[in-house]
């Protein structure tokens, strides 16, 4: 159980309609209601599923007008939608923390390891590493030498810190992510081989940082890649060496930011974006889904689209145009004809 | 030696031109074939290297009327392709099973591990997991709490399968597979900031899924990410949270389907497509290679290309027309002189 | 400490200008240059910073004739861009090197492994495996069955060698990367599923191979995905099965080729690029960032660009006459008139 209808009530600050001893098990969307779920109508085209809907309690707004549920309890709230995520926090601090270090974990005698930290079966923290106050290391994880992890942190299965990486506090690092491999630079030598350059710098995360599942962010050839705090990373991104990501952007799935780009603070990036090498994009920048760009983009909170990438108007149209393409071919079919006959007709 | 041609005409059906006791220790191609080894004749363009292959066999259809093989064995059969399937089946069984569970893993005592399975060095099971009869589990993979997972399934290593993730029977997770990350959902804050939404949701895979290397499947927001039984998604694949993918779709390397969408059965993507959220692809729908939507689109069993996705025909016809702009400029261009000199001409 | 000045100097074949007893404790940008670091001046812009800068060393080519540094130490060279590559590489010799077998790490008994190797904490290796000497192998690799690691190989942690991979000398693997798994292939069956098609081959790759970060090469249907000596690939990129990949090629970030292909030698695909199955790329060709081909490419070192890729000339015109399609259209909507007033003028 997570908790009855009479402790959500009280925890969302609603009225209830109904029981208050009624279990709630899961949380589960309108049109998926189930036995023991909990429901928030959000969309008013879901209303008509109040009536007749199976959960064990349904969140609804003070203009919830409609006929009552026949077994749902009603919990009536200002705002569902902040009810539906402070639900979602109450429901997700019920799943036990992990704790304690799994004897078979390798922590090296020159590691530091914070109070409260869980450190999961065969991870390897080597030596000089720092783990802060109550991180969680799931199992086989690898943080190598003279690491830094801040309190608080959270590094699922797998995820890979290379030697010299930071990460900062109330960071989420999802399973598979790698942080530090080598930059990839080579010189190319005259006989059609490349040398590889050795890449000494680290990569500096900050605070409140989320990076997805299998995302990679190298380390730099010298000095550090950086990742601002707060900047939330989605799955399978790619962040090359020497890149410095301002605070509090967004890069969303499959995104790539080639090598020593600048990119300010509050940055958005959708998914399938690419951003060429040594590009600088100013705050606020959005580029939107499947974007790319190998020129800097300066204006602050500007939207652009396309490859190359152009303000967000600018591209629209020209994809317009682009569309009636066909058509200015017919057009031009036309005035050819026109213009033909009228030679003719003049004998000219 | 996996088999002699006497054992694997047998198993083909097909009749033997030369001896039984030939043994044969690997496939190849017509066109790499080596001593030892078994080729298959499924392109005519071949032919003339049956003659001279340094093959141990040749499979060939019952219309091959070249010069007999002066070294390979023969094997006459009626379909060559089918052929082709079976002795590659038959091949694959002669990898010998990994079993038994390695003295390093971790089987939490809540959790419930079936008969004949295999678990590796490393492999941590968390508490209240099943494992179903026959699964292979390879080292280092990461089951979560109460994950089940369906008989005959195989997790090879660095699977990751957070806590929630439900797999069915016979399915093939490969390596570094992330199952059950956290969906990628903030609120974004009045000071620039973001807040995560909680995600307490989980995955649900059918049976006799497939998910390549290094690809993601997100949990849900609330309830469940979902892929159909029989779906094939390929390596590097991202699946977002709350998808719902249907039955005996083929998801090839790199595409990306964000939150929320609703696939039908039978749906194609091919390689880097994109499907922007909240997208539905109506049943047995293709999108072609590099295709995106961030539209519904709803031709049962249509196929579509392009960015924004179209019929196909209907975007090859625009394709074409784009090409032609080159020529259209040329065109005005003569019609702007033509005009001209004729108004000249006229004195107008 | 990297060095002192004086032995930096010595190593660079430099002059000295100040003390060669300083320390040096790590290499930075000459704009981000702090106490202890050694810079290098590789661009004329730069050369402002210097009499300030607070480096403990700079290095600078002999032409530089402003101001000496106020406290930086002046370490002058033939060629600085040289200078660097070796002060990196020296920089990298100072890192200690992983050395031993752990307790915990999981070699067969009949896999063999050369003198001086490191095997760390909970890496297997499997049956009839053969690791060459002084390869490194970091935590929770999986080496398979028969698996060969040529000499000096280094596979950071979570590498993943399914059974048969052969891997060259001197390759550096990157964490997760995953090499063998399953090509991703299908036969339709007439009730809509699909049935696998057992992958027998194997994956070779060459010597001085670098794979990023999350990568993935499948292993060949029958015979080998081959990858040949010096190739470079970065991370998350897919290679598909029974691909043949030539020498000295480059593959950058999240680019993806399909099955089948045959990639000549020295060969570069910048980031994102996909090449359909089947593909021949001929030697030298490069395509560059987001370029896709579903047709061979046969012109030796010829440049491609777009999707689908053309010659870059042919491209960026083409791409050029496109930008102009909405000022074609003003062009046609003054023709109409001017002609509709023409033969209004005529009373034609």
């Amino acid at each position: 159980m997570l908790f009855t209808t009479g402790q959500l009530a009280e925890q969302l600050g609603g009225t209830l309609e109904g029981a208050s001893e009624v279990e709630i098990n899961l949380l589960c969307a309108m049109d998926e209601a189930e036995a023991g779920g909990l429901c928030f109508l959000l969309r008013e085209s879901f209303a008509s599923l109040v009536p007749e809907s199976p959960a064990a309690a349904i969140v609804v707004g003070h203009e919830y007008v409609n006929e009552p549920p026949a077994k749902a309890v009603l919990i009536r709230v200002p705002e569902p939608g902040r009810a539906f995520i402070v639900s979602l926090t109450l429901a997700s601090m019920q799943v036990p923390e992990k704790e304690g270090i799994h004897p078979s974990a390798v922590v090296d005698p020159t590691a530091t390891v914070g109070k409260g930290v869980y450190i999961g079966h065969g991870a390897v923290i080597e030596a000089g590493a720092a783990i802060g106050n109550f991180c969680k290391i799931y199992p086989n994880v690898y943080v190598g030498d003279g690491v830094n992890v801040g309190a608080n942190t959270v590094l699922y299965p797998n995820v890979v810190l290379y030697r010299g990486t930071t990460v900062g506090r109330n960071c989420i690092l999802h399973a598979g992510a790698s942080i530090g491999a080598d930059g990839f630079g080579f010189i190319p030598l005259p006989d059609g081989s490349r040398h590889k350059i050795p890449h000494v710098g680290g990569v500096i995360i900050g605070n409140d940082v989320e990076v997805g599942a299998n995302s990679t962010i190298d380390r730099a050839t010298m000095g550090f890649t950086r990742i601002g705090s707060g900047t939330k990373i989605d799955n399978l991104v790619l962040i090359a060496h020497n890149n410095q990501i301002g605070k509090d952007c967004v890069i969303a799935g499959q995104s790539g930011i080639a090598g020593s780009c600048k990119v300010g603070d509050g940055v958005v990036l959708a998914a399938q974006v690419g951003v060429a090498d040594h590009v600088e994009l100013a705050d606020k920048i959005t580029l939107t889904t499947r974007a790319g760009t190998t020129k800097d983009l300066k204006e602050v909170g500007g939207v652009f689209r396309g490859a190359p990438a152009q303000k967000v108007r600018d591209q629209l149209r020209l994809e317009a145009y682009l569309n009636r393409v066909p058509e200015l071919n017919s057009r031009i079919d036309r005035l050819e004809k026109e213009l033909e006959a009228l030679r003719a007709e003049l004998g000219s």
